[in-house]
């Protein structure tokens, strides 16, 4: 949530002029995006987001992520799309960084999500994961089951710090994921961080997907099983099972899955829960004090793993009788 | 440059629903205004600027500013419109904060002006000065001459800490200001804070002034002198005569300065680039390491004020054979 790098007037001219979007009118830096710098751009043929790509978003991937929302929208996913310039290329330089010019959506993201964005959110990732059935790159879940060991190695050591016995929790939980993860389970496209904050309504409708900087191939309902963890828990870790039966009933209205994919929800939404308690206990220790972007609290996602472990079957998350 | 304060959708749209302008589309917090937290908003009908007022300002001067604005537009000052709610008040409250819906301007801060801008900064505050000239409301300048000694007084014994010698050249050069600050002259509404980030251009063409956040009632040439300092010296903080001449010809071509004006330009502008070092510094010593926005860097106004130690006359300004 902040601008990493400045932009002046004179380069950015320069850079628009190679779009065929008119003239530049206005640029204002906003305050969105953890990776990235972004800008909101006004220029005499519409409105545009601009991306400077900072460090932590790998060069060699961004092919991957710009070409999937191009594909995304010519299947008719409400996602930005980048802007081509007359060379046709997608990703240009600007201010020392691999930039890109995006197409803006309107729709601001929802802070009190009910069983009715549930319920958008879980058919639109199925139309997504459909809409990604023949896009032709691929790339690895770098934070995927292989990833969530190494990650944890690199603080293993401080885990406790964030809550006494997490690290012992951690080390138990990789065992029986690595053990009892899924294999044979359709895969393909995933979003992979398909939280509120990347899910835009106009008033009560979903009006866009944003962020796909995680997009990779991974298992499609251990995407669903993502969202689970991300939109059906309150403030207080309770689960909601009205807001998680919204959500998978609306996905298998579109993409019904299949006896495995069932079988399995109860895994996935460990790991699912496992990747973001890693990933946000790494930035915890990581995170000097006093930096521009909070790090998010890791005890939520304990919390869920914990609540995960419990559960027996899909049923529980649909709320029905087991 | 910073969004203090987070505002939610659900309390932002019942705040939009109070103006009549349309369903909210949506809203970035924006890197803008060191003071206030900004955010850019779409709704049906338009774009605006909202603006929470954090704690630097006083809330008691917000019907000046806004005021003001209002006051300025109706003139024909390319200047923000603050939109009156229904029930006719133009401030609100969001999220706990004062808060105030503006009209967006489309238009960037030029980051290298050159003497065409000064040109068009020096007429765009002619006119303000006029246009201001039968605003009824007043407000004293908290940052004018009687303000600096006690400024000073708050960081005098730690100013050597920014360079050697500094906090005797600012003692000894308040003595001189105080002594021969002149006085008689015209005043009026002044920006006060005019500097580049507060003017907007759209191509080569002058398309708004923003952030009054500063105004107030004080000498006319005063505020010429702060666009002086402001607009007219070099990153190496060299004086550049070429916009000086262009800022001041501009300037009397809208409206001519007096004698009193003319023979008071040097010192005006010593008093101008003292008040910058004054808080420029007062911010330098007293920021905390790692805060969101950064200080400013003292040292070109101290430059500045050794600059106009040396002026004669304001025909150094004008590039005028003394």
């Amino acid at each position: 949530m902040a601008v990493y790098t400045e932009v002046n007037d004179d380069d950015l001219s320069a850079f628009i002029a190679g779009y065929g979007v008119g003239e530049l009118l206005s640029y204002k830096g906003i305050a969105e995006g953890v990776e990235n710098t972004n800008y909101m751009v006004h220029t005499t043929q519409g409105t545009f987001i601009l991306t400077l790509y900072e460090k932590r978003v790998a060069r060699e991937d961004l092919p991957y992520f710009l070409g999937l929302m191009e594909h995304l929208v010519s299947k008719g996913i409400p996602c930005p799309l980048p802007v081509k310039a007359a060379d046709g290329r997608m990703l240009g330089e600007l201010a020392g960084r691999a930039a890109a010019l995006i197409t803006f959506l309107e729709g601001f993201w929802t802070r009190r999500p009910r069983a009715e964005h549930c319920a958008q959110v879980g058919a639109a990732l199925a139309q997504l994961h459909l809409a990604g059935s023949d896009y032709q790159r691929t790339r690895a879940n770098a934070l995927g089951p292989q990833g969530w060991r190494p990650l944890f190695d690199r603080f293993s050591a401080r885990g406790d710090e964030i809550a006494p016995g997490l690290a012992a929790l951690i080390d138990r939980e990789l065992e029986c994921l690595t053990a009892d993860w899924p294999t044979g389970l359709p895969s393909g496209v995933i979003h992979a961080d398909l939280f509120p904050d990347n899910v835009f309504f106009v008033g009560e409708t979903l009006s866009g997907l944003i962020d796909f900087y995680f997009a990779c191939n991974d298992l499609l309902a251990y995407d669903l099983a993502i969202c689970l963890n991300a939109w059906c828990f309150e403030q207080d870790h309770q689960f909601n099972v009205t807001k998680s039966r919204a959500l998978i009933k609306a996905y298998e209205s579109v993409r019904p899955l299949n006896g495995d994919e069932r079988a399995a929800m109860p895994m996935l939404a460990r790991g699912a829960a496992m990747r973001f308690l890693l990933t946000r206990s790494y930035d915890w220790l990581n995170t000097p004090a006093g930096a521009i972007v909070k790090p998010h609290d890791p005890i939520a996602y304990l919390r869920r793993v914990r609540f995960h472990q419990g559960v027996g079957s899909i049923k529980t998350y649909c709320g029905e009788i087991d």
